[in-house]
């Protein structure tokens, strides 16, 4: 399988300080998209008087995490391709677009990154809970795992056609928008139900501070099948043609 | 009629790998936006507990469906050219940009993928109901024909003056955007009144998950008027000039 | 004065069929605008039964407008350069951009554009009211002219700075999303004052459809001086070097 | 430390025409978004009797801010580089990348602007306040402190990402857009707590016009503080190689 490049098209290299700039890359982006996203749920509590959750707190919260991770994947994407999210590394790493070790070294510095975004709120706000994520009434874990990975899917999937897809022309300019912007959307279907996570460091951060971990397994679970499944299928039937060795098809 | 290049430009080929991979990515990029869109409304009704559409409500379904169009034409933009809609396939067809072979494929496609996105919401909310499209207190089967000719007109529209168009310049770079927001700003007027559905495919999962049939085809034969009718004012009013055959005027 | 591109850079012509295919897409895109926007206000009226605006119906209105007249320059913008507001054509015509026959041409086909929008729309609604502009309680005439004008000047500000300036660069790829974008934001401040038009013509289709012509005069006057203002402002500060005679001078 | 462009790359230069157009476009660009900005605040009191801030609010708050900051950033980008901000300018100082004459310019510029379009507001809303920015009950000095050290680091990150870096590619296009939207996300997460200025001169406006200076010196020390500590660490981790001496190596 071929070593591609990954997200906004840098060629993978392995030196060391590169690959350690692109872990620090990697946790700020984390970071600063944990911070809003997650912040825009403390915020809502706060207007609210920890309110059930409205419409308006689902826009809020879709509008949050679609602006904020447009930015996450911008701000990194020439420096570490911009994943901002353990589903996306495994994604590319199944579809033979990073190595083990960089993919490694990402996940523990985007769970990083997510921990101390809530960790900051914590300080922030003087001391509010950074809730983590939990399965609305009448929802099963079940339920939760098909909305993960049907989510996650979309996500993985936008980023290679969008990001890493060789052909991908000027998508590639606007590429940051589109991976925000189909979380949006998800939020405002999955996030009713499960809180719609797409992301394992989402919901790894706000556990970690808040020390809840009920049903944690299936944000890792639901993303990274979903993640994986949509980096098989791209790269295998949208983008893989090596073993047919005609290096003139453009497609 | 010339045959040109629809939607992000590429050349019109009717090998069949590419075709069933065009009819593949026509099928995913359906599912990810009425899995977002139409999962946005059962959003609503778990919070409201069915309650009545608000503005709050319109808002988050316009979102969701202008940030999931947006993306769905994005990802499928350098496979399929990013229709996601028979209306779309339709207005192309009839501007000469697609064969009848390839546009059955699609419709097949985008119909499929509405309907496992249906069926994949049941499935992931616990059974919740996916509701069909249907007219508003007040709102006869006749208005809702002309809400869903003219918005499908402006979407068709749009579609062919930013993707079709062979002098779109750096408007190709931001067609997808153009494509999703067009049918969020829409839902923002005709969403009270008639759901706002502008694409057939996008009413047929839910009727049929729901097997709810009553005006259906209110929603095949308003955005198949109006797209068509948008694609052959499009093509020989600002396109079409060939008969001229004047190969060297630039407009 | 010397003539330049008026929006997205395509030189002047005045052969007829080019003016008069101009006009027409000028005459569109104010439909399609005019459409989605003012139908966003018949919307709320629907749900909410005609109750007072509310902060969401205002968010409503806004991103109505901001993703329908971002598109409603996009399709016309290589065609007639994406006016869709007779105060941007006045401004395009002050600073020397566009001539004064090709003016009037334009300004006819925006007003016919947003009346055929609202006809369309009461015939849509089944005869709702398209409802005129008007001043909130409290707001005085002359509050609303200040308002108009500071709103209209930053949108044919935002014209000159992305789409007409020489040295715009890839500004001009996201120049419509600006021009939707900053009526987005003013509807957000103005919208709950004065309705926020910036544009004669959104005001003048509900003002004829529902025969109101209260106050009508102040959505002229200030769009026009605004938008004038910004022109010459923008004009002869930030473009007319030409006096200067120094060809070499890149900025 | 090299003398770099900052903002959508234009050489520094300190000849005086160009030194004072680009003041007055830093002038122009603050004026426009503190005018939708700070007017969005004052519609929501206006719509809701002066109630207290709802999710409504709060989204209609972070829309108007970024919306108008994304255009803001965007008309003033080949004129001044758009900073519209003086942590923004403050950051760029810091990583070497403007002067300090050119800085002071641009802050006088930028307050100005903004305390021109409060009055401005006060006199088209016949002389409703200008509210300045506030802490929400239960927020110290101290929490604010650190959400407005945190979230301009974003912002200015930002800015670096997108805008200063020599590698930022095809990120250029969309900087303003991403410049604008982490704003927003960060109003719907900050917004409630501390207001969510990430700008001295937003908050200078309001306090001038209602005369309001308690707390001022947090909206100061956060934002030119986060602002400062993402210039440095963006300039000397991620751009400056420039002690290597490898003028070959790209990254």
């Amino acid at each position: 399988m071929p070593i591609r490049a990954i997200a906004v098209g840098r060629p993978e290299e392995e030196t060391h300080p590169d690959t350690l700039k692109a872990a620090l890359a990697e946790f700020i982006s984390t970071l600063i998209f944990v911070f809003a996203g997650e912040g825009s749920g403390m915020a809502f509590s706060k207007l609210t008087g920890g309110g059930p959750t409205t419409p308006a707190g689902l826009i809020a919260a879709a509008l949050a995490h679609a602006f904020a991770l447009f930015v996450a994947v911008s701000v990194a994407a020439n420096i570490s391709g911009g994943h901002v999210n353990p589903a996306v590394t495994f994604g590319a790493f199944v579809g033979g677009n990073i190595s083990l070790l960089r993919s490694v070294l990402y996940w523990i510095a985007q769970l990083l990154g997510s921990a101390v975004a809530c960790w900051l709120l914590e300080l922030a706000t003087g001391g509010l809970t950074t809730a983590g994520f939990s399965l609305s009434a009448g929802v099963s874990v079940w339920n939760a795992f098909v909305f993960e990975i049907v989510m996650t899917f979309g996500l993985v999937y936008t980023v290679y056609a969008t990001a890493v897809d060789p052909k991908k022309g000027s998508l590639g300019t606007i590429a940051p928008i589109a991976i925000g912007f189909i979380v949006g959307a998800n939020i405002l279907a999955g996030g009713a139900f499960t809180g719609a996570s797409m992301n394992p460091a989402v919901s790894f951060g706000p556990a970690l501070v808040s020390w809840s971990w009920e049903n944690h397994w299936v944000y890792w679970a639901g993303p990274l099948i979903g993640g994986g499944l949509a980096g098989l299928v791209y790269d295998f039937i949208f983008i893989d043609q090596s073993h047919e060795q005609l290096p003139t098809v453009e497609y």
